[in-house]
Formats: structure tokens, sequence, C-alpha cells
């Protein structure tokens, strides 16, 4: 038996990958290898010039077989200057690791590359283990784990539950398992009038007023009160804009575009009604020409309390000494991708210093979710 | 006795002047030279290097000077090659004088030139007649018709009434008077908020839902009904700006822009604490942090029926063969200035056409007024 995989060497030399979204930086290629070396069948799941690593050890569609997921790709650190150290230096001080993915998520990929790593070479299970690493997660992602599980659907590669390595604890580790999320969409409105001179206001059609009206109705409407498993839906209008510098002119457009964050109340298409009603209802009452796109980026999802996230939060008390919390709060996750697959819940790190100016992770909590992560194969293959 | 000046051929001319706001462009040159040849006192009222020209036929200060104003500068011409002709060369075609500024307004001012030669060449009366003409009315007018009026009270030099030969006839000549004006003030409105993740709006204050209902509250109040001598007052929204690209961010602020055009019932201080209220309302309502600068453009001004308007009005009547309806419809001009000073009204040409590609006027309608105005001078000093 080889020697344990140090899941906080295994971080510092991902964070070294200098992998900003969507660039591979070295982090995928050294994954595959480490992987491969401890039996892992890797093939790269590139798509338009992103690299994704699809990893498995044991039989391909084994009834138990227990998936990862997790993004190699890091935010830009912006100005290298304002950090304490180096952003791609991964050094260690104060027992913490400092670098850009220190926190989100080299550390959560190492933590269950290396479990994985361990558990397989220590007790080999009746079943696989199947690790989805993206390198498109903090951009659009639409190259990242979509492309993974379309092309694991089209081989008969399957996940049986998956775990996603974010970060999920606010401010303790072990607090939180993420079991759901809410949908996200947006909206982008447009209001059509007619261009005319300030002064002259009947010989116009002013879009602006209709706008604020639909606008202050939209952002004044409780969409739900939330319920057992969700906070409630929220809308923010995130811009309005013009862009008429000229204080006589009544401008002919304007546009405006909100964000709706819900839950399993809603959907994509029942919020796409509700807008368009509400449009049509302002369109009526102004005469005002207006038209609407929207994107829905994820439709909401909970994984049902139970014997899985039972046993994600059992592994998490044993690893943290805490029982952790089941949530659904915050933005979204690559797992509302891998939901449409298969259970998912997501547990992982304090995520406080994601995507800022000296980002860190306490060494220590780094093998505490190595252990979490492996008392959880442990558990799913009853050994 | 001399030869008339014709008003056409002084059109002409100035139009030749390439006077793009604040250009001088050689036309406030011509009126000099042409006016202190009919005797007229020419002085040079320049003022940050807008050019602007006062002249005065009599005494200085007569209990009658009658007062003509004006201006010689132009909005700019646009892409030249959509015009029939060159912007700048005064072509003669149909009827009609084609150029920037053929209506708006070399026209009315070489009309008022023309007529006050004649006047003060072959009826020469016991008062004073006074030109204020300025080179600065499309721009800022902050150098022009009031750098005019500061002087003329600080020389001692006086208006005891006056005529402003802006175009006022909305199709046909003779039609209108205006014998007031709305005024115009415009506010610019910021809200502050604090910046957030629309994923968690409960940690951000976002300064666009209190924004837009103040914006419908603002545009959905009606000001007035008007009364016998203005319209109702009008509120535009004109322009709303976030200028927020990322539909995952929260913004820290807002900005909107309104201009009301208002009647006597109103000023721009009742105005100004109008909108102050409804701030500090929204600013209770929201805990948005908003701020407001105004300014004031022009406050309201009716010169009432009377004798004044009633001259005026004969000799529109005289000049056209038709009398001519008073109204205090439309944008700002200068006699927002001048009514501080003494009684003001305006009468000129057909507006249709001004501010536009082939921008022209009828050649027949220049010589009309300056008819009109002459009219104006022999009733006036009672010839
Ligand atoms: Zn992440
Ligand atoms: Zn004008």
């Amino acid at each position: 038996m080889s020697e344990k995989l140090d899941p906080v060497d295994l971080t510092a030399r991902l964070i070294r990958c200098p992998s900003v979204t969507p660039a591979e930086g070295g982090a995928v290629v050294l994954l595959q290898e480490t992987l491969e070396a401890a039996g892992f069948t890797c093939t790269r799941v590139d798509r338009n010039g992103t690299a994704n690593l699809f990893a498995r050890w044991g039989q391909k569609g084994a009834n138990k077989s227990f998936g990862f997921n997790g993004h190699t790709d890091v935010v830009p650190p912006g100005d290298a200057s304002e950090w304490r150290f180096d952003p791609f230096s991964a050094t260690e001080a104060e027992g913490k690791l400092w670098g850009r993915g220190a926190c989100d998520m080299k550390s959560g990929v190492a933590a269950f590359v290396a479990a994985a790593v361990d558990f397989v070479r220590e007790t080999p299970p009746d079943g696989a283990v199947v690790l989805a690493i993206t390198g498109d997660e903090e951009g659009d992602a639409t190259d990242g784990t979509v492309a993974l599980l379309d092309w694991m659907a089209e081989q008969g590669e399957r996940m049986t539950h998956c775990l996603v390595g974010e970060p999920t604890c606010p401010t303790e580790m072990g607090e939180m398992i993420k079991n759901g999320r809410r949908g996200s969409m947006t909206a982008r409105i447009e209001a059509r009038g007619v261009q005319g001179h300030s002064a002259y206001p009947h010989r116009a059609k002013n879009p602006l007023p209709a706008l604020v009206r639909l606008l202050d109705r939209l952002a004044s409407h409780e969409l739900d009160q939330g319920n057992s498993q969700f906070d409630p839906s929220t809308l923010a209008l995130t811009t309005v804009d013009v862009g008429n510098p000229a204080t006589n002119v009544i401008p002919a457009s304007a546009k405006a575009v909100l964000n709706i964050r819900f839950n399993d109340i809603h959907s994509g298409a029942s919020l796409t009604t509700w807008l368009e009603k509400e449009i049509a209802r302002a369109r009526e009452e102004s005469g005002i020409d207006f038209s609407m796109t929207v994107k829905v980026s994820g439709e909401s999802f909970v994984t049902q309390p139970g014997w899985f996230t039972d046993l994600v939060s059992d592994a998490v008390e044993k690893g943290c000494g805490r029982r952790p919390a089941l949530s659904t709060t915050g933005g979204t996750s690559d797992a509302r991708f891998i939901k449409d697959h298969c259970p998912v819940v997501e547990f992982g790190l304090v995520g406080q210093s994601m995507h800022q100016v000296d980002e860190h992770v306490e060494t220590a909590h780094v093998r505490q979710l190595k252990d979490v992560y492996r008392h959880i194969l442990d558990r799913y293959f009853d050994n």
C-alpha cells in the first residue's frame, strides 16, 4: 500500500497552476496524472477549448457509482500587488494556505481526489467512484459540467449519487450542507415609445413612465413567503438604462434588467408567464411597446432529506464534530445540472474568502474535508 | 433717402456666415457694419468668447426705447450631404431660401434690422430703437442675452418694450404671438444604496426599487390643469441610468433626470420643494439615500394681454392679413430673461423646419415679417 495522498500538498500544487477561467493552466493535467497513477480511467472531455476531466475507478455503469463534482478554474486575482502573497504562490503561513482557488475550490477538488485515491487503494469497493471535474464553472458554465454530463449520458457512464465539493459553510467548518438551490433567471425588458421634445410631451410617447411603473410593480410583488425548505423567492432590479444626455429630449426607448432567485413554488416558465402578464398589462395601460427576453440559468431543486442527506450529515459530524444544517440558500452551482441525473448534495469548506483578495484556507480544514469525503465513501459502499 | 434694406438679401448674407453656436462666424460683424452705416451706435458686448451686439439709434434711456432681440448663432447642420443645398450656401429656389438659420433665426434678425434701419432713416422717431443681438442662444445661453441685459443695466441702457423675433407660428404666417412661456427646470436625482450579490438581496440595499417608485409617483402626479393663459404643466422623465452589466450584482447607485415645463401656478422654488418632499418620503419608506440637484433654466412668465399685445397683434394682422392668437406654448426662449426688464412678446416666422435638415424660409414671409416689425415701430412711436 502506497503513502496517503496529502490534500494540502495537492491543493498547493493546483494553486500554482494559473487556471484563471477558462484556462486549463496545468490543473486538469496534474489531476489526470495523479488519478491515472491510482488506477482511475481518465478521459478528457474538452469542449470549445474548455478542459474537463472524467475519471472513473471501477466498472462503468455500476449500480453503486458514487460521484464527486468540482472545478479547477478560478476567478481572476485582480491586482496581485494587493495580495499578501502572490496569488499563485500557494504560500503556507499561519496555518493557512494562501492563493486564488485556496477556498473556491482547488482545496475541495484536492480533498475528494485524495479521499477517492486512498479509498480505492485501501478498500477497493464493489462499485465505481466517479470524478467529474471541470475547468469551466466560474465563466458561462456552458462547456463545463454540462459537457461532462452530456458525454457521460452518451457513453453510458453514470453516477448514482453525487457530492459537489463547493464551499458551503458560512463561517464554521461543518456548519452547512446544501441539499438544494434556488433557481435563477434573468429578464431583459425594453420599452419603446416615440422620441420628442420635453416641451411637447403630448407629441412624444415617453417609455419611461410606463417602464418605472412596471418595475415598481415587479419589485414590490411578493413572489412567495418561502416554505420549509426554501427562503422566499427574490427579484432584484439590476439595471435601468436610457443613456439620454439631453434634458430637453424625451427618449425613444429604455431598458431594464432583473434577476429572480426562485424556490420550488415557481419555475422559470411560470415566472416568465407572470412577467409576460405584467408586461401585457403595462402595454395596455400605457400604449408603450414592450419586449422581453428571458434566460433561465437554472431551475430550483431540492434533494429531499433522507438517507443520502443523513449519510453525508453523519460523515460531516464524524469529520468535523458538529451536525450540519441542511440549506438551500445562496447562489447557483453546478448541482443545478447534476440534479437531472442523480441525487446531489453539496458540502465543502468555509466560503468567506472566496473570490476575494487574500483568498485562503485553513490547512486543518482541508484535511478534515478529506476525512469527511472518505467517511462518505466508506458509508456509501458499506465499508 | 437711401435704398430700402432687403431682408431676404441680408438673411442670405447671414446664412453664409458659419455661426454654428457659439462661433461668431462673421454674422455679428456683418450686422454691426450694416447698423453703423445706418447711424446706430454699436457696442460689442462679448463674454467668454461669445459675440454679442448692442445697437441703439436715438438717445440712451429714452422714455420710448423699443427693443428687438434675436440670435445669430445656429445649431449644427449635421451631415451636410443630407441637405438638398449646402447648409451655408443660402440657395434660393422655389420661392424659398435654404440653409441653416433660414428660419431660426437669421431671417428674423434680418427682418428687424431691415425694419429698424428703414424706420430710423425714413421716420426718425422721438425715442430710441435698441437691438440686442446675441451669438449664444442655442447653447447654454449664459453668455448671450443675459450678458447683454447685465451690461445694459450697468450702462443705463434700457428697453421700454421688447419684441423677440424667434419663429412663433406653427404652420401659417401670422398665426401666433407668444406672450409668455412656461418655465423649465431640470432635476437630477441620485439614489445610493449598498452593492451586493443578486442571490443575497437582504445583504445589499438596492437603490432601484425606491427610485422607480419615486419616479412613478413623480411622473403620474398631475401638477395642475393649466389655466386661461397656460397649458398644464408637464413633467418628463428624460433618462434613468445605472450602467450595471452584471446580472448577478445589485448596483450601489442609480441616477435619473427629469425636466418640468411649468406654468405660473408654480415656480422653480415651489416645484423644488415638492420634489424634495417626495424624495424625503421615498427616503423614509426605503432607507435609501437620495440626493438631488436642480437647475431652473427659466421661470414662467406672461405678458398680460393689453395695449402692447394689441399693438403687436394689429401689426401682424396688417402685415399678414390674419389676427394672431396669443399663446404661451412651446419651449423656452431668451424672453425669459428679458421679462425681468420690460414687457416682452415674441413674433416671428413659421418654425416648422427649424433645427432640421433642409431648413428653409419662404422669401415672401421674410418680407412680410419686416413689414410687421415696421408696423410695430410705426405704431409704437405713433407715426
Ligand atoms: Zn466555486
Ligand atoms: Zn432660435
